[in-house]
This record gives structure tokens, sequence and C-alpha cells, in this order.
């Protein structure tokens, strides 16, 4: 069984010996690699350059026997494709080239060819896609038309999503012009991906846990379905929605065939609470990755241990893990979900 | 009925025409009037103040029908008391005097006197329940010892905490030795708040959401327990967890007789999950409280008619109130639910 059979079996809850496994931002600042790569080119550089992104999109699975890779890109290439750039703030963060104010800004934003625009991300996947050879899976994604929203509202990265809230409470027709116009560039978005080879999308709802629990459906829940619904059937869809632990039986019937749970979340808990049709991925705490191989080995034990096989399980963090990660802590944890025998 | 009355019985979950109210960081800076005080006295003064403290306390019921006042303090007057001190940043955020290391530091911290030490807590609640003359309710308060430990474990305020959870599984005895500690000084110092008038307690448990769900019962959850149990039986204890929506059957036979909930959740789904003898108090987003009397009124109707007047409910934000809150809104607020009958 290749890598990638086992991950589309997972998807699928069909029974496996053991979980595939990947790890939320495994293309990044933890591996020298990367960092040797990054002193070159800045980021977005990356990103855009179909090469350098494939290359980077393949270091961690030189590295380690993960059963999956994620194509190296960012979540903030729909805005800038629609019209609104963005940067990196030097003290951290986002900055966009404007803040999303009326009606007449957004309508200047354009849909239309924004897959032919994101054609570099179509690229890199395609390369990365005849270098796995089949074995292994090959993970597109993107952000959630809220989360994408929150960044357009506010300017960049917020503290309290003031604005964000402000209109989605005040201003209904602006909010859902909004919403509609990235759930359409999404769904162009994500068909592009699949057409260049993903085995899997992965939908950032990375902001999904900050509007009230009561509004979560028509702020964000209900535009994921939508995308969903227009891919592709039985394609399979991650949702990844950090803060969410109440939404997750909302969220089962959303379409996705995967649930990425963080690791507030007792993982075995939302076993129960998700129908076993759906898949759940996680949810080790990415901190633990920054401390030693003993502990990563015996709390990935547990943790496999407390799912006890459970068809459709995708191991993974509950988070990105962290520029401050140790390698040996990765090769412990690949390791040791590798070698597991349910 | 008194404000002091409708709010003990809410937390004894007997049936009410509306709700009791109160607004958690209800004394602060979007108040004229506290950053008048605030202006001469820095804010470590005016907790260390009785009179100050006092009339900080006093100033939100004067402008707004609240039913209950809570003590003007912080929670890191505890550690102060123990031997590790704090500032506040200009960079915003906490600075602890040092960083707890080790066992022998540990050691040097002193519990036994830290009541006495903290005497100006009770002097301040004296004056305050003498000024309310039995009419509205009096709330002491305190955090977990978890939330303690990790500003003692990290220095001071932190991002991913990754120290705090690092001692926890690496270190047990170093972690249970520190969390007992705080215990034995919690309990005291509640104790000593209860005998200065205290009508109940709320447990700020601000961080209890950012340990792994399968661990926060180790974490933070079984000393809180060891707390309400060292108080009066059946004395009225508020535990705030942020962020832990999957622990709150957890938290309910914690024995603690209201459950503060973030909002994030759902509070009409929250009171489905909670027993019925146990209250719940929440939980509009305070960022509404930024927008405009018109929303506000909207949204708390919206709350009260999911809640469709269940017993247990004392109505509150789902978090602290922020500066920029607009007055107006805090008024529409208090009038939205005072005025209202189930």
């Amino acid at each position: 069984m290749t890598s990638r059979e086992r991950f589309l079996s997972a998807c699928a809850c069909q029974p496996l010996d053991r979980p595939p496994v990947w790890i939320m931002r495994q293309a990044g600042r933890y591996l020298p690699e990367y960092r040797a790569l990054k002193a070159q080119s800045s980021f977005l550089e990356m990103v855009k350059t179909p090469d350098l992104a494939a290359e980077v999109t393949l270091q961690p699975l030189r590295r380690f026997a993960l059963d999956a890779a994620i194509i190296f890109s960012d979540i903030l290439v729909i805005p800038e494709a629609m019209g609104q750039g963005y940067k990196f703030r030097d003290e951290g963060g986002i900055a966009m080239d404007f803040r999303l104010e009326n009606k007449a800004q957004l309508d200047r934003l354009d849909v239309t060819g924004v897959a032919q625009r994101l054609d570099y991300v179509a690229q890199a996947l395609k390369r990365v896609k005849t270098e796995l050879k089949g074995e292994k899976a090959l993970l597109g994604f993107g952000g959630s038309p809220w989360t994408l929203a929150t960044y357009m509202l506010e300017g960049g990265s917020a503290d309290d999503f003031e604005r964000s809230k402000a209109v989605f409470y005040s201003d209904p027709a602006l909010f859902n012009a909004l919403l509609e116009k990235l759930t359409a560039a999404l769904i162009e978005y994500f068909q592009m991906q699949i057409r260049a080879g993903a085995d899997a999308i992965q939908i950032f709802d990375s902001w999904g846990g900050i509007i009230a629990g009561q509004d979560y459906e028509a702020a964000s829940l209900k535009w994921i379905q939508q995308i969903i619904a227009a891919l592709p059937k039985d394609f399979p869809v991650i949702l990844y929605a950090k803060g969410t632990a109440t939404q997750l039986t909302a969220q089962a019937f959303s379409g996705a065939k995967v649930l990425g749970v963080d690791w507030t979340i007792d993982l075995a808990l939302a076993r129960k609470l998700v129908p076993g049709n759906v898949a759940l991925q996680g949810n080790l705490d990415p901190v633990l990755m920054n401390t030693s191989p003993e502990i990563v080995r015996r709390e990935v034990t547990k943790l496999l241990k407390a799912m006890g096989g459970a068809p459709g399980h995708i191991f993974n963090l509950g988070h990105g893990i962290m520029p401050q990660a140790k390698i040996e802590c990765v090769e412990a944890l690949v390791e040791t979900v590798t070698n597991w025998k349910s």
C-alpha cells in the first residue's frame, strides 16, 4: 500500500494498520534547508516561483517518512489575485495594501480569471505531482471565505476582529457580497488545484473560532459548504477550523470528509461526537515538538492508544509546527506513527 | 427582591423573571471616571489602596443598574504576595520579577501569611460591602492555580506557553509542587474574601484553554476542584475558563455553582450540555459593546430569547469589556436585560 493509498483510505474512513501522517506547516522554518532557501528569496518569491515552491514542498519528504506533501503556498494569494495585495510587516503579522471599506472597493475586486492569475500554484502542484510518482498524497489548500474576509476587512492581521464583526452584524449586504465573491474565487481556485493533481484540499478556517458560536454557521460554515458542494462529488476536503470545538457536529455535515481538530480537544472525545463516516485529523500540541524525542514518543503513543485504531484518523499536529521545533522531535513523531500497529 | 437576592437565586438555579446582570471588567478603562482616577495613580496603587479600590469598584454601579459589584483587583497579587512580584511592560503584557526555574526558587516562595499580606483586598471588600447595604451582590475573585502558574513559569505574559507545558510534561514534581502551593494560597485568600463579605467568588481560568484537551483535568481542573472543596459548602463559585468548550461537562462536576461561558459557545447549546443544577454566566461577544446601542439591543434580545427563561442564567459578556467600549452600548445592554420579562 502506498502512502497515497493510505492517506485516501483514511479520508474514506477505511480500516488501516496505522494512520497516515503529515504535519501542518511541515515545509517551514524549523528545517535548515528551508532557511537556506529563504536566505536567498522572500517568502512570496518562493510561493510564486513554481520551481522554488515545488522544492520547498518536497524538502520535508526527503527527511521524514511522511505520507503526504502539502503545496507550499499562502492563503492570502486569493485576495491578492482579486486585487488586494499584501505584505509581511517587519514587526510580524500581515498588512494588506488597503482596508476594504465599502461596496465600490469590493466591486473593483476581480474574481474572473483568479485561477489564471494563480497559475503558478498549478505549475508548482504539477511539478510536485511528477516528483511524487503517485507514491505520496498531494494536498492543495486555501483559506475559508470568512478567514480571508477578516484580513480584507481589517486591512491585515487583527487582535479582536472588531471591524469584521461590525460588518457582519451591521452591514449584511456588504458582508454577503464579499463572502459570495470569495466563495466564487475559491471554487475556481480549488477546481484548478484538483486539475493540477491535488489528491485532497485542506480549507483553513483559521479564524472560525472568533465569531459567536450561534453565528459561526452564517459567518463561516455556510460558505465552506457551498465550496465543498461545488467540487467533484466525494472529493476529499479537510476542514481545519481552530477553536471551534462546539461546532464539530455542524462541521461533520458540511460535506468535508475530514475534520482537522486542534490540540485543545480530546481527540477521543471528538471521535465520539463526530459520525463515523467523517475522518479526524490531528491533534498533538505543536509545542511538544520543542521538547524532547522521549516526550514526543510518549505523547504520540498516548494519542494513538486513545484512538484505539478507530478508522478515519490522519495523524497530525493540532496546529502548525513552530520555527523552534526540533528535527529530532519530528523524527520521533513520524517514527512512532509509522511503526505503530493497531 | 434585591439585586443581591436575584444574583444568589440565579447561582442556585431558581426561576426568575429576568437574569441578573454584571459585566466582566465593568470597573475599567471604558469609563471616563476610571480614566480620571487612573491619571493620578498607577493600576497597582489603586489595587493596593482600599479607598481607591473600593471607589473604582463602585463606579460602574453608579452609572448602570447592575446587579453585582466585583472587587477591583488583579489575579497576580497572589504570586506577588508569595514573593514573585510583577510589573506591566510598557509594550503591553506582564513581566514577572523573575522566571520560576527550579525547586529551590519555589521553596523560597512563601504561602503562610499570604492572606495577611493581601489584607488590602479584605479592607476594600469591607468598604464596598458597607456601601452596597446588602442591595447588590459583591464578588471576590482570583486566578486559577494553572493560570497563575503560567505567569510564574514563563516569567510573564506568553504567546505559546512553551515553558509551562514543558514543565507539565517533563517535570511533574516541580509542576505539582508549584500547583499545590498556589492551591493552598488561593484557599486561604478566598476564605479571607468570604470573611470580608464576598457573596460569590469567580475563579478566572483564563489560560485553561491552552493545554491539550485530555490534559486539562490534570493541569488545571483538579486544582480548582480542591479549592472549591475547601470553601464553605454550597458557597457560590463561578468558574470562568476561556476556550474550554469541550470541558463544560467536566467543569459542571467541579463543585462550581456557575460556569462562565465565553462568546464562542452557543449559550443555548451549553445549557443543553450542562446539568440543570449548574448555572451559566455569559456570553455576549464583548466586541458588540464597540458597535451601536441598536445592535446591542438586538443581540441581547436574541440571547435572552434563545435561553427561553431557563433558570440559572447570569447575564454577562463572554469576556472582559474592552477599553474602546461605548457607554451607550453598556446602557443598552443593562436596560435590555433589566426590562426583560421571561
